[in-house]
């Protein structure tokens, strides 16, 4: 099968190429084989590249695809999502109910596991969700990254009387800003691309480019910038008290002035991978649109340009279809 | 009358120094005037002569004192602690409740206003808090920072079953010991001073010096060790999905890698002043014993000793009585 490989010759530096005689898979027990039907590129890939975790083997996390060998039998041709990280479900976290945090996890093109920009890749049977017919394959694509988005209302109590921001205008900034937007609260969403915030204003929702007219003392601001640089400024926007969540992820350290959040008393939450069944929900019900948010699609004989597209800056959402 | 305060002449940097002939306050509409009875000397105050805050004035703000003037004539005479924070009580910051977050605050000893390091000062009416007679002076002075260490569980919900660690052993470390220890959780206070830990131990609470063999994984990390280097140390003993209450601050940035925060997702609590109401309560039933952790009284006269004494590292809590 083919499969975009992110890995090193001995003495290289790890590089991505296009592999067209990789071995099939064949799924553990637990575990069933998908074929993937279309996979998005997100930035942790772009990271990946970069030397974020220090992965090597097929990319790839966001996906939709159909079941292809199962030991149950009656999975087989059902079209799946599936939970990124595959968790040993018997030690104290997993136990605990938190098996995106298992420390013997595996996550799907990010830690021990090979990923979805492949002809076919496996995923133990709990990680799947079934899609409901009504969500088309480009919208299902998405479910990763909204649940994602979710995980922010999962962890922090958005009053509807909240002012929030949401800082940055990438994928995620664009996925969060729409499912915080439900909650009725104040929200402005703030960013740098007067083209990806018109895909917020055209559904109603308030949108700043960022500069010093911003209006600061939020209850809550969501950094999503991607950048180093959103920490220091996602604190300058919120109030004493206030809540920052923090969804990016990147390599480098940040400087912080961590006196100022004990005199403030700021409460900072690091937020990651989120629940899919709600997720699943609102692409169902209609309540989130993320097919603006689709820049190209490629086919995976095209996998190392669709590589190439989502690396320039300001891209939205580079989709694979093998 | 006398008073500790630090100030600048100008072109010279401000420096401590024992005034005898300052003017007695006179309390403005609302505010009483107290005679300090005992009063503490805080790392805040250490921090202040540092330079941070910037501040210029009489130092000072932990004290129990009786009050001397006041427009109800009832409270004169009456043996009072005091919030440190005089705020406008009108701002929509004291409106939602958030008093000790009044962006127009004065703080006594730290911000705008003179401190208790005198014979005389001055607090507004309804910053006060009658102490019970079954409190002696020298457990009363401790009201402000138990005060604080009650603002953690103000702040953070700890369960029965919670693995506490709390790390740090100076004088606000003992104290938030003594009060993380009442909520029947599973508590371990970490330090450096055997004989600082020694007054946990005797009371019954597992303490540990730190180093290697310090166990992780913990549901809390309350960080009062004072240090930037805390932070760290603090992060590495907590498990996924934990939280990190700060209560430490001081003059300087930390770099921190706020993407594992993202990752493992972490709640950072910043956490400063607290209560005073169950303070008093804790010390009235005796539940907190905090004279262990009176390492010298000195006179205001011996102010400037005083001072010195209360710089020198690994000191507990130095009182002076006027």
């Amino acid at each position: 099968m083919r499969a975009l490989v992110f890995d090193s010759q001995p003495g290289d530096r790890p590089r991505l190429h296009l592999v067209r005689g990789r071995a099939m898979p064949t799924p553990p027990h637990g575990e069933v084989r998908i074929r993937t039907v279309l996979a998005g590129i997100c930035n942790t890939d772009i990271e990946i590249l970069r030397g974020y975790h220090g992965f090597e083997g097929v990319l790839g996390h966001e996906f939709v695809g159909v079941v292809d060998q199962a030991e149950d039998r009656s999975l087989v041709g059902r079209r799946v999502v599936g939970e990124i990280s595959a968790s040993c479900r018997v030690c104290p976290t997993c136990r605990a109910g938190q098996y995106t945090h298992c420390p013997t996890r595996t996550t799907l093109g990010i830690l021990n596991r090979d990923g979805v920009l492949a002809d076919y890749f496996c995923l133990p049977v709990p990680n799947l969700h079934l899609v409901p017919d009504n969500v088309p394959d480009e919208a299902a694509a998405f479910t990763e990254p909204l649940a994602a988005a979710c995980q922010v209302l999962e962890q922090v109590h958005l009053r509807p009387t909240d002012r929030v921001i949401v800082l940055g205008d990438g994928k995620l900034g664009l996925l969060i800003a729409q499912v915080v937007a439900l909650s009725g609260c104040d929200l402005t969403a703030v960013g740098r691309h007067p083209e990806k915030l018109a895909i917020l204003s055209d559904r109603g929702i308030a949108t700043q480019l960022d500069g010093s007219d911003v209006r600061g003392g939020a209850d809550v601001v969501v950094e999503c910038t991607g950048q180093p640089a959103g920490y220091r400024r996602a604190r300058e926007l919120l109030r004493p008290r206030g809540t920052l969540v923090l969804k990016s992820t990147y390599h480098g350290l940040v400087e912080a002035d961590l006196s100022r959040l004990v005199v403030d008393e700021i409460q900072v939450v690091g937020s990651r991978c989120g629940p899919f069944p709600p997720a699943i929900r609102l692409l169902s019900q209609g309540l989130v649109d993320v097919l603006p948010l689709i820049e190209a699609e490629y086919s995976l004989d095209e996998g190392m340009a669709a590589c190439e597209h989502a690396q320039r800056r300001g891209t939205l959402k580079v989709l694979v279809r093998p």
